[in-house]
C-alpha cells in the first residue's frame, strides 16, 4: 500500500509514523522542508512528490483547515494533477460539513474517491494509531481505505454514504471540546480564588462527576505552567466559528459556546493566540489577581 | 459502630444501604415516613430517634442545602439536643464554604466534632459504597469518622484540617458538573440539528475528546427520553448560585457558569424546574425546531 501524507503537524507526522510502522510505504509532505526531510530519515524513503503521488493508492490529508485542504488537494500545486487515478482521499482537518460535501463532488469529477473523515484524541494517539475517527463517505471509498484506516484509528465510526455526516459529528465534538477548555479555565480560576491548589484539583476533579477529557488533559498543563501550543488558542476560534456558523443555518443560538468563543477571541486579542489553549487563564487571573503556578517554559 | 443517616434521598438511602452492608447499625431519618420505613425494613431496627441518637456515635447529614442542614442539626429539632457527647457530625450537602465554617464551629460549641465533606459520584455509587468525598476537618473529627468514611468511599481526600476547604473543592466540582450538564444539552441540540442523532452522539463522542462524565451520564438520558429527576434542574441553580456569590467575593467574573445557570433558571421559569436537569433542552428544541428522543416517562 502506497500513502501519502499532507501535512506533518502533531497529528499528520503522529498518523504518517503509525502507517510506516503498520509497513505501509509512506511519503509525508509539509511546507516545511526540515519536518519533511526528519520523516524521509524515518522511513528511509526519499522519493520525489511527483513519483510518490503517481504511486499513491490513498492520500491522507491532515492540514488545519479548509482552505488549507482546498489548496493541497485542488489548487494550483494541489495533489489531483499528479495522484493515480482512482486513489482515495481520506480528509481529516476538521472542515464545515458543507465544504466536505463540496470536496468530495470535487474528488469525484476528477476520478478520485474521498473520505470526509476528521480525527479525534490528540498527537499522542496519532503516533500510537489510536484515534477515533468520524467517517463517512461511499463504500468504494471505505473499502480502498480500509488497511490506512485500520492502521490510524482504535474506533473508526462509519457515519454514513455521504461526506458532511463525519464534519458534522467533529464539529459537535469541538463544540463540547471548546466549551470545556473554557470551562477548565473558569473551574481554576475559580478555584485559586478559594484556596483550592491547581494540585489539589488534578488529584480529586478526575475522580468525580465534573470531570471531562479536556479537564485532565488541559488541567495537566495549566498545573505544569505549560502555556505551549500543544493546541493553539486560535484552533479553538476556527472551530467553534464553524459551529456557530452552521448553528446559525440551523436558526438555533449557542450561547454557551458563543462565550467560550468570546474567551478564546478575547485571549487572541490580547497577543496570546498562538499560545496553548488555556492561555486565557492569564486572563481570570489577571482580573481577579491570582497567583498561577509558575510558567516553566519560556518559549511559549 | 452506631451510626443515624439524617435524609433519605437518593444519596442518603444509598449511604445508609452501604454502610448497613458493612456491618454498621444504621438508622435512617427522613421527613417521609415511608422511606424511614422501608429502610427500617431493610435493616431490622426500628429505634426511636432518641434512643439513636444517644448512641450514635457518627452522624451523617444527606440533605439538600445549607438550611436543611442548619435546621436538622441545630434547629428547633435539630439532633444536637440528643445527639451521643463526642459524636462526630459528617455534613455531605453542598453548601458554602463559609456555612461549612459556621457549622463546625456551631459544632464544636456544643462539644461535637465536624467534618466538611461534601461527596460526588451518584446515587448507584453512594449505594455501592463507591462515593468520591471532599473532606476537610480536625483530625479528631477524620479518626472517629474512619470506618464510616471507609465504608462510604471509593475515594476519600483529604484536603485539610479545617472546614471550608472540602465545601470549596466541591463548588469547583458544581461549576464543572453544571457547565457540562449545560454543554451536553447544547452539543446535543446542535448535534439534532445537524442531521446526527441522539443515539450516534452516544456512540461517538465518549470515544473522542469532548466527552466528559456528564454528558455519557446525562447524555444517555436525553437519547431515552427520560426527564425524570435523577437529579433536579433546580439543585443546578442552587449550586451555581454558590458558586458565583463564592466568586463575586473574589472579585471573579464566571462568564460560562454565568451562562450556564442562565439556562436552568430559564427552564425553571418554564416551568420544568423538578423535571431532570436535561430539560432545558426542550427550550433548544423549541426555538429550533427540532425532534427530540420522545419523552418515555410521563411522571415527568
Amino acid at each position: 500500500m502506497h500513502v501519502v501524507v499532507i501535512g506533518l503537524g502533531a497529528m499528520g507526522y503522529g498518523i504518517a509514523s503509525a502507517l510506516h510502522r503498520a509497513g505501509m510505504n509512506v511519503c509525508g509532505f509539509d511546507m516545511r522542508e526540515e519536518v519533511e526531510a526528519n520523516f524521509s530519515k524515518l522511513t528511509g524513503l526519499a522519493i520525489d512528490r511527483k513519483t510518490a503521488l503517481a504511486q499513491a493508492d490513498c492520500v491522507v490529508s491532515v492540514v488545519v483547515n479548509a482552505s488549507q485542504t482546498e489548496n493541497a488537494l485542488f489548487g494550483e500545486d494541489g495533489i489531483i494533477k499528479d495522484l493515480k487515478s482512482g486513489a482515495v482521499i481520506i480528509s481529516c482537518a476538521t472542515i464545515a460539513a458543507e465544504e466536505a460535501i463540496k470536496f468530495e463532488q470535487s474528488a469525484s469529477e476528477h476520478g478520485f474517491l474521498y473520505l470526509d473523515a476528521p480525527i479525534s484524541g490528540g498527537a499522542l494517539r496519532a503516533a500510537q494509531g489510536k484515534l477515533s475517527v468520524m467517517a463517512s463517505g461511499s463504500t468504494e471509498a471505505f473499502d480502498k481505505a480500509e488497511p490506512v484506516l485500520a492502521a490510524m484509528a482504535e474506533k473508526l465510526f462509519r457515519l454514513g454514504d455521504k461526506a458532511g455526516n463525519g464534519s458534522a459529528m467533529k464539529s459537535v465534538n469541538q463544540l463540547l471540546a471548546g466549551v470545556h477548555i473554557a470551562a477548565t479555565i473558569e473551574a481554576f480560576a475559580f478555584g485559586l480564588s478559594q484556596g483550592v491548589s491547581a494540585d489539589q484539583l488534578m488529584e480529586v476533579i478526575p475522580h468525580c462527576a465534573g470531570t471531562s477529557w479536556m479537564f485532565e488533559n488541559r488541567g495537566a498543563y495549566i498545573a505544569d505552567g505549560d502555556y505551549r501550543p500543544h493546541s493553539a488558542n486560535d484552533i479553538f476560534i476556527k472551530d467553534l466559528n464553524i459551529v456557530q456558523h452552521a448553528a446559525q443555518m440551523s436558526a438555533l443560538d449557542l450561547p454557551l459556546t458563543e462565550t467560550a468563543l468570546a474567551l478564546f477571541k478575547e485571549t487572541s486579542k490580547q497577543g496570546m493566540g498562538k499560545q496553548g489553549d488555556v492561555a486565557g487563564l492569564k486572563l481570570y487571573a489577571e482580573q481577579a489577581g491570582l497567583a498561577l503556578p509558575p510558567a516553566r517554559y519560556e518559549e511559549a
